[in-house]
């Protein structure tokens, strides 16, 4: 039977140890927020954790009792009988540090000057988060999770969590993701950071102060990531050439159905995310690359690894296409991890792995399976 | 023995005749800037048009008197013994009409106000373009093309002829081009217009009396462009991760070297090209559509064509790719027409079309070679 978790709520955990950012820089203390779906069970051995991607955050399923219509973003994968089944499973969702949605960022208050960190909140990286999650695995009582997951970005944490903690982590499930950003996928985040720091309203990253908000650039750079997530197949079959009239225009206000929805999805994006950490997300994206110290070999830098993995990627993905997982694959094999691999047939670019797709969650679910399997035994 | 046509000048053409365009506006009068290469012959057979694309212009080939570095556009392809050879055609290049290299467009002053056209110069279409151009051929003496040649929106502009025009053209070479765009490529070219109509200093189009140029949009809308000129594999083989100091720098500057390839671009485009003009050549390609007007049937849309194409697409373009050349191939074979078809390999995505690659080179040349022959038979 499947169903969903249900009402939910967010908690929080503080962080009173300074955390030490790959940067260099140190934050003194911070806080997490965070959900937890299923129970824990008494060996601590069925603990999942759920890394988010760009935009995404800790309510990962479930609803809350005042606003029943905010599901969580992947409440097609998780909850009771589900691909991630809350029955067999401890899953937990946070917002990562630097975030938004209620976690330590750019927009909370520094203790130190009582002013929103703005410009003076770290870089952060994929190491840096995957230290954050650590603790709060520590707070939870979680000595080993049985899987860490995450798509795209998401990903990255997932698979720096079985370099960083090898003996902490059992199986790596990194979906639509890749090892380090190409050329092409810096230069989109490039543009996209560039649209929300030559914002005049972005004031180098304090404009909470000024009571303004640089939407231009954040619209902008939401937009752009919307072409990025969607495939030319798909976008052709959803909008096409249809226009929203009848008649060409002949100006510059919407006029095909592809530009009203690019600019629907910007506006509504840049109503609530906050640009600095739409910066920090992309820097972190462009930063992670387990080879750069090994001088770009992949098969050095996944020689820590212990884990057993399974990478999933998406046809018509471009944005971090079906080769990219194979990067991380080939590395694996070298490294004589086991690693399963999915490449599944999608007309619905990156944006897939949020998408309830048959194939895609059939693999999902025999390799949980058979994790809780193997927990049973 | 290949060289340049050495020194050219522009030469400039007055129309007093109104000209109505598609959408229903009507220019009283214009000027076309525009340059010529080569003799037209004693029956005006040898004579080519070369349509540019989105940042082109009049200066196609050989250097000016003054300015010897400043080298025309596609002067690889174009000279004694080159593809487009001149010992044989008289080859004729123009700025388009709303462009801002010296033909009418939103930076020239209207006679009616005395100031400039700004928001005020009428959305134009690569039928009105041809138009505008038919008119310069009356005026040039020729009444009939040996070849309209174009790459990109130029190749739009060389379809259109023979379909406009169909016993005006004998040959079409439609480059690196398409049929119509898809939502894809109107979804970039829609973020392209958003960062220049958004940016403060657009002033609903007309910065010139403000005294500013909406330089952070269009510096966006070229950096974007870039990326879509280049393919995926080029960007990795020419930038890759590469890092323009020894280590990242945990912050917003320019870190990656095609970060630094990008905003130069933006800079140096944003210094001279008009933001109106971006926002007109965006919007003539994405109305593009010869099969508007048959309920989307581009068979019946290419009826009318009477004359010869070669089609060339190469295989990294993902601007426009090879799928959309033959899409201007199908039609064009389900009417009978002679189709040449050539997809090129190259790594240089979109931008192979202004490349010096042998194989494209000999596809041209033969094929223009022919034209002499036939010509001369």
């Amino acid at each position: 039977m499947v169903s969903s978790v249900g009402i939910v709520s967010a908690q929080r955990a503080q962080f009173d140890a300074p955390l030490q950012f790959k940067s260099g820089a140190v934050l003194p203390s911070y806080e997490l927020v965070y959900e937890t779906y299923g129970k824990l069970n008494a060996d601590q051995s069925n603990a999942i954790l759920i890394c988010h991607a760009l935009s995404g955050h800790h309510h990962v399923a479930g609803y809350y009792a005042d606003a029943p219509k905010n599901i969580g973003w992947w409440d097609n994968m998780v909850g009771p009988g589900k691909p991630i089944d809350t029955d067999k499973f401890f899953v937990v969702g946070l917002n990562n540090l630097g975030g938004c949605h209620g976690s330590t960022g750019p927009i909370s208050i520094n203790p130190d000057t009582g002013k929103p960190y703005g410009s003076s909140f770290p870089v952060i990286t994929v190491e840096d988060w995957v230290e954050s999650q650590a603790r709060l695995a520590d707070r939870l009582g979680i000595q080993q999770f049985a899987a860490v997951i995450g798509g795209s970005l998401g990903g990255m944490q997932a698979l720096q969590w079985s370099l960083a903690y090898p003996e902490r982590v059992r199986h790596v499930l990194a979906i639509a993701s890749a090892p380090r950003l190409t050329a092409q996928n810096i230069a989109f985040n490039d543009v996209a950071r560039n649209a929300i720091l030559t914002d005049p309203d972005f004031h180098g990253g304090d404009y909470y102060v000024h009571g303004v908000v640089p939407t231009r650039g954040l619209r902008l750079a939401r937009m752009l990531g919307h072409i990025t997530y969607l495939s030319d197949d798909a976008m052709a079959d959803k909008f096409g050439r249809e226009l929203r009239a009848e008649q060409f225009n002949y100006g510059f206000e919407v006029e095909f159905e592809i530009e009203s929805y690019l600019r629907y999805q910007g506006d509504k994006f840049a109503a609530y995310f906050d640009a600095n950490t739409y910066l920090l997300m992309t820097k972190a994206l462009d930063y992670f690359d387990p080879a750069h110290a090994c001088d770009g070999d992949l098969n050095k830098a996944f020689a820590a690894a212990r884990a057993d993995y399974l990478v999933v990627s998406f046809t018509t993905d471009w944005r971090f296409s079906p080769e990219r997982s194979r990067e991380i694959v080939r590395p694996l094999l070298h490294n004589r991890r086991n690693v399963s691999y999915a490449e599944i047939t999608s007309t619905h670019g990156h944006d897939s792995f949020l998408m309830p797709h048959p194939h895609y969650f059939d693999v999902m679910q025999a390799y949980l399976d058979n994790i809780h399997r193997e927990n049973a035994a």
